[in-house]
C-alpha cells in the first residue's frame, strides 16, 4: 500500500485514503476537478431526486475499490510492484474523464467522439503535468502484460461497474442495488493472467449480474428517465440548428473548448433557450426547466403509429406543425451482460479449473443476453397547451 | 389503521407500532415471550457470529410488513374489516409459535409433528386467553375466503419470507440478501381475490427470488451452517439413546413439556452431555461447545466413499469404533421458487390480465427450481485426537 | 392522512408519499421544481463530494417529516381538520423557496431581501396557481392560531432542521450528524397550545443540540467550506463591479429575474470571468474552477495581520497589488441553540409541567450559546505564481 | 499489518480480517468460543429485542478496531514490532474473557471477583496453549512501557469504549448512538508516550461522550432495563438460599466450575425454578420466562416509601409476606466521563501543546459527570395476583 496524503468523506465507501504522489496531483488537476461539475447519471435525477451524486465522486469510489482490490490480490502472493501499484490507481481514478455533460444522452454529439476516444486524448494533455502515463494507457486499452489488471479496470466485473451500481443504488435510494463489493473483491484472484473469481463467489457474481439487470430496468431505463434524457437530446438538436445564439458550439473547436463544457453551461444554453426565436427550442426548453418529460410508454413497435395519432389529435393545431419535435420513439436497450468468446467472466473452480460463468450457471445467458423493448411517447398535452408558440 | 398502544424498536424495520387488543395480549402471553428464547436461523451464528436474532423479534418484524401491506391495499381501495385487519396482525404475528429450539436442525425430533401442527393446537391453548381465533386459522389454512390474505401470511411472496431475507441479511451481515420491502409491498394488489404484484414491480420479484437464492447458498445452505446443524442432530441422535438421564426427554410427554424446552435447555444438555457415559455423546458435545464442527464439502457422491476413507484411516484406533458418528453426508436443498399449478406467483400486467411470472420471465424457471447438492464431511481430526473417549 | 397520490424515492426517508391536491399541484410548479437547481450545501462539496443534494430534496424529506409529525400528534388525540393539516404540509414543503442560488454565500447580493421575505412574495405568486395560502403564510410568520403547527414548521426543534441534519450528515457521509427523527417525532406533544417534547424525549433533544453543534463545526463553519464560501462571495463582489459582462445583473430587477438565477447561471458567470478583463476576477473565477480556495485557518484576530504578512511577503509583486482580493478574515458564528425568552425548547414532564429546556439540562446553556471565532487564510501562493494576471 | 487467515462477517464493521498465529489460536479456544454463549446486553433485550449480540462479537469488534488503530498510527510513524502488535491485537480480543453469564447483574455473585480478576487467571490459562502473554497483561494493567497502548486498550476513548457503543446502537436499533469511529481512530495519535487526540477531533470526541451519556439514560439505566436487570438480580438471591436444587451453585467451586457457567445454564436454573419450594424463587421465576418485569420509575427517594405503600396495599394477603421480594429500590448511576488527574482526555492542539479536554470543553465538566437517580417499584400486581402462591 502508498501511504496515505489525504482522506475523503465519502458516503458510500466510508474514509477513502488517497495516496501520496501522482493520484494527489490527478487530484488537484484541472481536468479532474472538472468532473465535479458532471453529474453521474445526468437527467435521472428528474426520477430519482437524490442522485446528483458527479462523475468526480465515482471516480474516487472506483479509485477506493481498485486500492482494495490491489490489497486483497496482494494477500493472496500476487506481486505488483509501487508503479504498477499506482498506474492501477490512476487508471481506476481516470477512467471517466472523457466524459462530458449529460453523457448519458449528449455523448457524440459535442464532439464527435466517444468518451474512450477523449479520454486518451486527454491523457496526453495530463502527461504534460504528472509525466508518462504509458502503463495507465495500456491498462485502459488491455495492452498491459499483467492483463489481470486491465480486467479490474475495465471488464465484466469491474471496479467501475461495482463502484457505479453500489453508488447509484444509494443515492437514488433503490436499495435493492445494492451489491457486496467487499464479498466480490475478496473472492477475486488471479490464474493464468487472468482476472478470476473462486468459485465460493459464484452466488454473489449471480447476484451482481441480476442486479445489474435490475438496476437497467429500475434506473436506467426508467421510462420517465428514458423520457428525460430523449428530451435533452432534442433539445440539443434544436439548440444546434439554431443560428442565433451568441456561444453558439461548434464540434469543430476542440478539446480546449470541450474541457470548458460542463453540465452548468448546458442550463446555461437551455435558459437562453426559453427566448429563442425557434418555437420548439422555446419549448423544449422550457419542459425541461418545468420537468415535462415525454411521457413514454414501453409498447410493440406497430402500436406506436396508433398511440402518436390519438396524441396529435389533441394537439392545438399549432403545437401539431411542430409534432415531430414533441414526440419520441424507437428502442431501449439492456445489456447487462453478453457472454461471448472474448469477455466471459471467469471462475476459478474449486479444483483449480477456469471456466466460463455460463457453463455453471446456464440461466444467466438466458437472462442477462440483451434485451430490448420498444418506446414511444409525447410531451403531456395539457402542458403544451399552455405554452405559447 | 388500529390505534397504537406500544411502539417497539426494531434495528431493521425502525419503530414497529403494534396496536391495542389482542394484538398486544397475544404479545404479553407466555406462548410467545417463549418465543425469546428461541433463535431465529440456530447454529448459523456459529458461521455468522452476529445472526443471533430471535423468532421474537422475526415475529414483530412480519407483524410490521402485515400492518405495511394493509395499510398499502387500503389506500387502493382494498376495504378490510376492523376484525379481519386485526386476524390478519394476528396471523402474521403468531405464525412461527409452532418452532422449538433449534427448528433447523430438530424440527418433528422434539415432538413428531410439523411446527405448524403445533402451532395449530397452540392457537387453541391461545384461544383461552384471547377468544375465538378462527380467522386466524383460516388464514394459515388458506381457507378465508378473502384468499389474497392468506397468500399474503403463507404465499409466494408473503409477509413472512419478506421479512426473514431482510432480517437474516441485517444480522449476518451480508447485505447481498437487502430486499426492497418497501417496494415489493408498495406493488402488492388484489384481482379476482387473488394476490398480486403489478407489473411495474416484475423487476422486483425477480431480484426477491434471486436473492432468497443468494442467501440459500451464502447462509442457510453454507456448508459450515451445514455442518454445525448436522453436528446438533447427531448430538440429539446419541442423547436421545441415552438412558441416564434423568431428565431424558420423551416425545409422548405432549404439548406443555415442549413450550418449555428452548435452546437454553437443550445447552443445558450438551453441558450434560460432556460427563456422560456414552463416549460419541461426550465427544459431540464438546464438539458444540467449542465449535468443531463437520467439515463439509460439496461433492459428487460417487466420490464420497473415498473422502471417507481418507479421513477414517487418519483417525485413531479408539475413534474408528464410532466413526459413524463423526462423519456425515447426504443432499442439501434449495428449493428458493417451485413453479406449480397452485403457487404462482401472480402479475397484475398494465393490460388488467394476470399472468404467472414465469410466463414473463421463464428464466426464473430454470433459475430457482430445486437444486440439490450432495455433500460429506467429518469433524476435525487433529481435534479428535485430542478427544479422550 | 391524505390519499396518497405518488411516491417518490428518498435515500434517507425511503418512500415519500405525496399527497393529491395542492401538495402535488405545488409540486410541479415551476416555483418549486426550480428548487431542483439549487443545492443545499452550495460549495461545501468542495470538501465532502457527497453533499450535491439540493433543496428540492430537502423540501420533500421536510414535507415527509410534517406528515409523520402530524400523524403522531393525531395519534395522541391532537385533532387537525383536513385543511390544517394540507396548509401545514404546504407550509414544510415550500419553507424555502425563497432561497436563490449558493444561498450561504449569496444571500442578500442577488436581490437585497432575506430568504423569508422573497419566499413570502413567491407565495403570493403561487396564490394565483394554487388558490389561497394565507393559513400557510400564518405558520410561516407563527400567526397561525395554533401556535404549535407554527413551531414544527419553524421553531427551535422543526421538521426542517431534522431533515436537514439527517440529510446533510447522509450526503456528506459524517454519520455522527445522523439524528434520531423518528424518536424525537415520536415524543412531540402539544400543551398549552405550544409544541413541546415529552420528558422521555429529554435526552434525544439533548443529542439533538450537540449534534448540531458538532455539524457546524464539522461541515457548516469546516475551515474548508469556509473558504470555499468566501471564495464565492469575493468572487462575487469582483463580477458585480465589473462593467463589461454583457448580462450583468442588476439587484434592481425584481422577482422574475431572480427565479431564473439558478446555481448553472452562477457557473456560467464564472466560466465567463475566466476570460474577463479585471486581473482579480480571472484569477477567482479560475480558483473556483480549479477548487484553489482560501487557506482558512483559526486564529485569535491579532495574530492576523502577522500571518497575513507572511502570506503577502510570499507573493509575487504583481499579485501584491491585487492581495486584498487574495486574502480574507472575519469571525465565524455558531448558534447551534440560543436560549432565551421567546423561543425555548419546552419539555412536558412527567407531571404534566412545561418546563425550559435549560432548566432541566444547565449545560446545555453553556454549551449551545453562539460561539465565536476569528479565521483569516489567503489564496495558495503556489497556486497564484502559476496565474498570470 | 499481519498476513489475513481468515474472514468473519460482521454486521457492524463489515469483513473482519483475523491474522494468522495466536489471535487465530485464541479465536478457537473454548475460553473463547464460550463468549458466543454470553449476551453483551444481558436483558436489555427484555426492552430492545434486538439487543441479542453476543460478548464474542463484541470480542471481534474491538480486534478489528485495535487493528485499524494500529494501521492508522503506523501510517503516523509510530513504530510498533510485529510481537507488540499482535500482543495488542489479543489484548482487545480477550479483554473481556472474564465476564460471566449476565454480567451486568450477577458480576461478583457467581465467584466473588471482578470480571478483571477473574480475566487475568484466565489468561493464565491460555498460557498453557498459546505461550507467554506476559505483554497481554501489561497492556490490561497499564505497565506496558508504551502507555499509549495500554490507554488504547483500556482507556477514557479505547476500542472497547468505541466498539460496544456503535455495537449496542446497532442492535437496539438506537440509531442515536452511532459513533463514527472512523474519524475518532484517525484522529489518534501518539505524544509523550501517551495516546492523544488530534485538536481537529475535538468535537468528535465531545460527540462520543455525549453519544455514551445518551446511551446510559436510553438503553443501559433504562428504567425497563433496570427492572430486567433487578428481577434477574432478586431470582439469583433467592435461587442461592435454596437449598433443594440438586446442582446447586457454590462460589467455593473456582474457575472450571466457573467456566462451564453460560447464559443457558442460568436459564435452565430459572426453568427448575418455576417448580421450587420457595415462593419467591417460583414467583421470579416465572417472571422472568414471562418477561413480568419490576416497573421501576425514577422518583426522590423520600417518595419511595409512600410509593411502596400504595403497592403493597393492592397485593393480596399471601404475597404480602413475600413483599421483600417483590419490591426494588436503590440508586441507579451513570459516569459518561468523570474528569480526574489520572484519567483525563488528552487533546494534541495544533500548536502541539497536550491539553486535558475540560480544559478546552468546559461543559464537558458539568455534563458528564457522575448522575445518580434514585428508583423504585415492585411487580405488576394483576400479574402477580394470578400467580399462585
Amino acid at each position: 500500500m502508498l501511504p496515505v496524503a489525504k482522506i475523503v468523506n465519502d458516503p458510500v465507501h466510508g474514509f477513502i485514503r488517497l495516496p501520496a504522489g501522482r493520484v494527489l496531483q490527478a487530484l488537484n488537476h484541472p481536468i479532474v476537478q472538472r468532473l465535479r461539475r458532471l453529474s453521474q447519471l445526468g437527467l435521472a435525477q428528474f426520477v430519482y431526486p437524490g442522485a446528483t451524486h458527479t462523475r468526480f465522486l465515482h471516480a474516487l469510489g472506483v479509485l477506493h475499490l481498485a486500492q482494495e482490490a490491489l490489497t486483497s490480490l496482494a494477500g493472496k502472493g500476487v506481486t505488483i510492484s509501487a508503479e504498477t501499484w499506482e498506474a492501477v490507481l490512476l487508471a481506476a481514478f481516470l477512467h471517466d474523464i472523457g466524459h462530458g455533460p449529460f453523457s448519458h444522452s449528449l455523448e457524440g454529439q459535442l464532439l464527435p467522439y466517444t468518451h474512450e476516444t477523449i479520454g486518451l486524448q486527454l491523457l496526453e494533455l495530463l502527461e504534460r503535468d504528472l509525466g508518462d502515463l504509458s502503463e495507465v494507457r495500456a491498462l485502459w486499452q488491455g495492452t498491459h502484460p499483467r492483463s489481470f489488471l486491465s480486467e479490474l479496470i475495465a471488464g465484466q466485473i469491474d471496479v467501475d461497474r461495482l463502484d457505479y451500481l453500489v453508488r447509484d443504488s444509494f443515492f437514488t435510494g433503490v436499495q435493492e442495488g445494492l451489491v457486496g463489493t467487499e464479498r466480490l473483491i475478496y473472492t477475486m484472484a488471479v490464474a493464468e493472467n487472468r482476472l478470476v473469481i473462486e468459485e465460493k463467489g459464484l452466488t454473489s457474481v449471480e447476484k451482481f449480474i441480476v442486479t445489474r439487470r435490475f438496476m437497467y430496468w429500475q434506473v436506467y431505463l426508467h421510462k420517465a428517465v428514458l423520457g428525460a434524457e430523449w428530451l435533452l437530446r432534442r433539445w440539443w438538436a434544436a439548440f444546434a440548428q439554431s443560428e442565433e445564439h451568441p456561444r453558439n458550439y461548434s464540434t469543430d473547436t476542440g478539446l480546449d473548448r470541450f474541457l470548458s463544457l460542463d453540465e452548468a453551461a448546458i442550463w446555461g444554453w437551455i435558459h437562453w433557450g426559453t427566448g429563442a426565436a425557434f418555437p420548439p427550442l422555446r419549448v423544449l426548453s422550457r419542459a425541461l426547466l418545468e420537468r415535462q418529460l415525454y411521457k413514454i410508454r414501453y409498447t410493440p413497435p406497430e402500436e406506436a403509429p396508433f398511440l402518436r395519432e390519438v396524441w396529435r389529435k389533441r394537439l392545438p393545431s399549432p403545437h401539431q406543425t411542430w409534432q415531430e419535435w414533441f414526440w419520441v420513439e424507437g428502442w431501449a436497450e439492456n445489456e447487462a451482460y453478453q457472454p461471448g468468446q472474448e469477455e466471459n467472466i471467469l471462475i476459478l473452480t474449486k479444483g483449480g479449473q477456469i471456466r466460463a460463468l455460463q457453463e455453471l450457471s446456464p440461466w444467466i445467458h438466458e437472462l442477462a443476453g440483451p434485451t430490448r423493448r420498444f418506446f414511444a411517447g409525447g410531451l403531456p398535452v395539457a402542458w403544451l397547451e399552455s405554452q405559447q408558440l
